[in-house]
């Protein structure tokens, strides 16, 4: 049985050797914090994913939720998991100390929350969307509303969903059929009607009671996004001190079969089927999607955090495989008579596979971890000019980190299977379940497809491509830099060509669409985002690694290490830090030459103007 | 539930108006044959994978197998189909009419292949390795051996199987442990013990006896492929008539629990646990490897056909699905007030994701049947020159059919998912399930990491590099041809650049294993290969559309149609024919604009001498 590994040293180096997230606690908000208690933090959160949230994954995974009287059954032990997570403090580690959470910064908990999600995907559905469900509350909820919902939610008592899908209106949000009409005499309420279809966790049996926030439509409001209000629907009625009365009119009325994250219920659910559905309005009438909207930059990046979070699981486990399953010889030994037999680590295709998910990884990892720290830093900070650069590159960054971690972690987790030959397509080895868990990820919280729109439609072109500009100008802080002539300079001079067609790229999409063809971008709008998210990748890796360089040169004079000597080999063998650091440069170079060339490639098929596909009738 | 769809259109261009399979017949093998057979062929097995095949695909999957004492009890309804199925004579397609089968080209067997295996993947392991198995029997059995178990497995009453991996022994196959001792008295006869894994179709509960053409060592045989040999063991002990006498010491110990192929008996075999299992010398002794590997052209190349096979109905779905499913409105609608929904294939994105996954099919489908058709030309040619000229061919695309068509067929429905959005994830719409089934095609019959070393170890090496030679000698009949300056100019432009690539960097690879560097070229295979697939699939695509275009041209006018009239899009709404055509070209054109110009990108790479994996210490 697989075991729960995670690169604790490439999270730490994120936050505090690249991010310097310490620096955060000049922040009046986070003043009470320092370095070593964020490392705590992740020991703890390390602790919990491997000996609370693993334990519970593949036996959930192989068990899979079953409807038992109507109520859907999470596998075994997600249960006691729920309560010990929710009393660690986890569903509120980044709610501010005044609302009754941690007060971390969201980096940390990104950070903390990818550990839990590699360990146990599955279990984090309810978590995660209450998570989400907790934020509504507590930013626009009444006084009675948190009195009631928000420290329930808080401490594990009751849990959260969202409710926005509907069998005709998926992406199409605003076409949603639910309606809400309102009830005489209780001002706020309203009785609910209608259908939601994919909620995830939306029905469950490890908490007493759940908070579903639901879009509907009051009677009357106009047909189109503006008659949109969000409601809070507890599965169970309570009475204003949050004792339970009985059954609120939401029935759980099916749960998916799918691909993947079998331990999770996705439930189709329905509300008000007898008429004594009630719902509470939450913000104002009409503002439900743009409440909804408010909260989607940090679910966005959480779901491109599930693609680092299980490619990188995909790697420890099959670098940990490739250094253990003996196959073959070396290639240079080959024409030997009864060559000695090797782990296929030392195979270059196997090691090829292996370097292609770590860049994947620990690129994905780096722009998570940088999208939560500009949001960190846009929340704290006092100087609004560096909000404003902030905020662009959170909103410019979101769309990407959404679809680019989750696209190529499905990738890295293909790999995985690969690494692992005919045992990573059975279920002993665990790399097929980060497979189909993974796929989800391109899917929800708005497919891909999606986010590529939502960065050349709202993203690229707003404010006269301020977003844009403004990331990158900090890309050119690197081409432009001092750097430029050191050690990575080759690299560096990959980065500004990608920059460079990048940046041609969306002038040329801006003035195809001065011309009144938005088709033509559109088809290549996911290609877009997929080079932005090469090139931003890449600056962060090549970032990370001009400091990974010196890091690597003081441990070896520390050490009284010579690089080129010819025992560097087994010193790096032995020294996890030196190995840590000099892997860290090798991944950098490794996706300048072998990834980041897409970008061109990419680019060229959007600069030949081909519109076969357009054009076709099919 | 979903239906069965093919693109029959597209397989008979590929025999008929491209590869003209019907000149074939002027070969003495095949001189009872003309196409009208061969299209009725085709229909029959169109017929056959609808009607009889899918009806079990889906059920099949989630039935799964189940091990019923001691045997792998398959899905309800295979025992029936397999029946129907070996008596409609497919089994032995393409074996030749004096050994008893139905005597078609390969190429046709492929084509009906293709539908089979999109229809039930599952199902097909069952034949597929009893073809294999015919195989050797049929080319290197004795008269006794054949009398035996050839017709049998032929009329379907017994089925075959391929034992060759060992715990041990996976890609490194002359590993094994498996012994074989010989009977005294009984010359030829052995008595076999060890342990096989991974044995697709091992077992099964549907046909009265199992063949399994088994690897093992004779006692004192070389500890290396030179002691492999290879014996016909059956399940069942038979006299010389065929008579069932009882069980042959062969016991299925276990079934995989796998990602996909749940309708598939995935086993370990234990033979000789009693020290009763009699196996019979196939071929010499010590030549069991050779054998095999003489047979693997044709299995890879059937492997590569799942690739084509399952996006290829992924395909179908998804564009039926992206027909159907309302959401949204057009772009250029997006600043009316309540713009009219539409189908979601009038979204860009959507149709990107569909051009991608026909540009993928439609180029596999073309270069695994132009494999196959170099198989048929060598085998029947009587001009020594162009029998070296096709089997060059051959010898080069197989491993580049295997993986490229594994790997992109992935990604195709991959893609097929995507369309469908939550509903891609689930198990109602089926495309989840090819997803899962296809990615063992990139893992067994060889790794496509195996394959990679095998085209640049074996095949670009070999014989001062004549294979790569003639192989680019056919791509610039393209590129320095007439058709270089007509409406296809800028693609085969493109395409001879992609050449270029692809010839400069396999020198460097040349110029880097002189210098005594193997690991580097190695590194890069994978994406040589990938660079060498796309290569190829352009220049069969660009073929295609050459005459695709003309008989568009001839369409038109044979319907009086204007190709710039203001109703063309009608016309090839309504005229299944032109639009196949117009399709076909646009399908040609998509791929050198947006898929080709990843072979300079990879290119790039392996140019940069970037060796940071190689040096690194994981």
């Amino acid at each position: 049985m697989a075991e729960f590994y995670a690169d604790m040293r490439d999270i730490r180096f994120n936050l505090f050797d690249f991010l310097n997230v310490g620096a955060l606690t000049q922040a009046e908000r986070f003043k009470d914090l320092d370095v070593e208690v964020m490392n705590d933090v992740l020991d703890m959160a390390y602790t919990q994913a491997a000996e609370v949230l693993f334990p519970v994954n593949a036996s959930g995974d192989q068990e899979g939720v079953k409807l038992v009287d109507g109520t859907p059954r999470l596998p075994k032990g997600f249960k006691e998991a729920y309560k010990i997570f929710s009393e660690s403090g986890w569903n509120g580690l980044s709610i501010p100390a005044e609302e009754g959470g941690q007060g971390f910064p969201r980096t940390l908990h990104i950070a903390a929350q990818e550990l839990f999600t590699a360990a146990n995907v599955n279990f984090m559905f309810t978590p995660g969307l209450t998570h989400g469900a907790l934020g509504l509350v507590m930013e626009y909820g009444t006084a009675d509303q948190k009195a009631l919902y928000f420290e329930r939610m808080l401490n594990g008592e009751w849990s959260g969903t969202m409710c926005l899908t509907e069998p005709a209106a998926g992406t199409a949000v605003p076409d949603l059929k639910s309606t809400a009409s309102p009830i005489e005499g209780k001002p706020g309420f309203y009785k609910i009607k209608g259908q939601k279809i994919f909620i995830s966790s939306g029905d469950q049996d490890i908490t007493d009671n759940i908070v579903h926030m639901v879009l509907a439509r009051v009677d009357g409001d106009p047909e189109d996004h503006r008659g949109v209000s969000l409601f809070i629907v507890p599965k169970m009625k309570v009475d204003a001190r949050g004792k339970i009365l009985g059954r609120n009119d939401v029935t759980c009325v099916g749960i998916e079969h799918k691909l993947g994250i079998h331990g999770s219920a996705t439930c189709s659910l329905a509300f008000g089927d007898d008429g004594d559905c009630e719902g509470w309005l939450l913000g104002g009438q009409g503002e439900g999607l743009r409440i909804m909207f408010r909260m989607m930059n940090e679910a966005r990046i959480a779901v491109g955090l599930q693609g680092v979070a299980q490619s990188g699981l995909a790697y420890e486990w099959s670098v940990r495989y490739a250094k253990e399953r003996i196959q073959g010889s070396r290639l240079a030994d080959s024409r030997k008579a009864n060559p000695e037999r090797v782990a296929i680590i030392e195979h270059p295709d196997v090691k090829r596979m292996l370097m292609h998910m770590r860049a994947i990884t620990q690129g994905g990892r780096a722009m998570m971890l940088y999208g939560a720290y500009c949001m960190d830093q846009a929340e704290t900070t006092s100087d609004e000019k560096e909000e404003k650069r902030y905020m662009h590159q959170v909103e410019i960054l979101t769309p990407i980190i959404k679809a680019w971690c989750s696209d190529e972690g499905f990738k890295a987790c293909e790999l995985g299977v690969q690494v692992h030959g005919g045992y990573g397509y059975i279920r002993e080895y665990g790399v097929e379940q980060l497979l189909r868990d993974v796929k989800i990820a391109s899917i929800y919280e708005g497919t891909n497809g999606v986010q590529a729109m939502d960065l050349l439609g709202r993203k690229i072109s707003r404010g006269g491509g301020v977003m844009m500009m403004t990331m990158l100008n900090e890309v050119n802080k690197l081409t432009n830099g001092p750097a430029k002539d050191g050690p990575f300079k080759a690299e560096i001079e990959a980065l500004g060509k990608a920059r460079d067609t990048l940046a041609a790229t969306a002038m040329g999409f801006g003035q195809t669409m001065m011309k009144g063809d938005v088709d033509y971008p559109a088809f290549h709008a996911a290609s877009f985002l997929q080079m932005f998210g090469d090139t931003i990748v890449a600056w962060l890796l090549i970032r990370q690694a001009l400091i990974a360089a010196k890091l690597y040169d003081k441990r070896l004079q520390s050490k009284q290490v010579d690089p080129v000597d010819e025992h560097i080999g087994q010193f790096l063998v032995d020294d996890d830090e030196a190995r840590y650091l000099h892997g860290k440069i090798a991944t950098a170079r490794y996706f300048v030459h072998n990834i980041l060339p897409r970008v061109k490639a990419r680019g060229a098929g959007i600069k030949s103007g081909d519109r076969s596909a357009l054009d076709m009738v099919f």
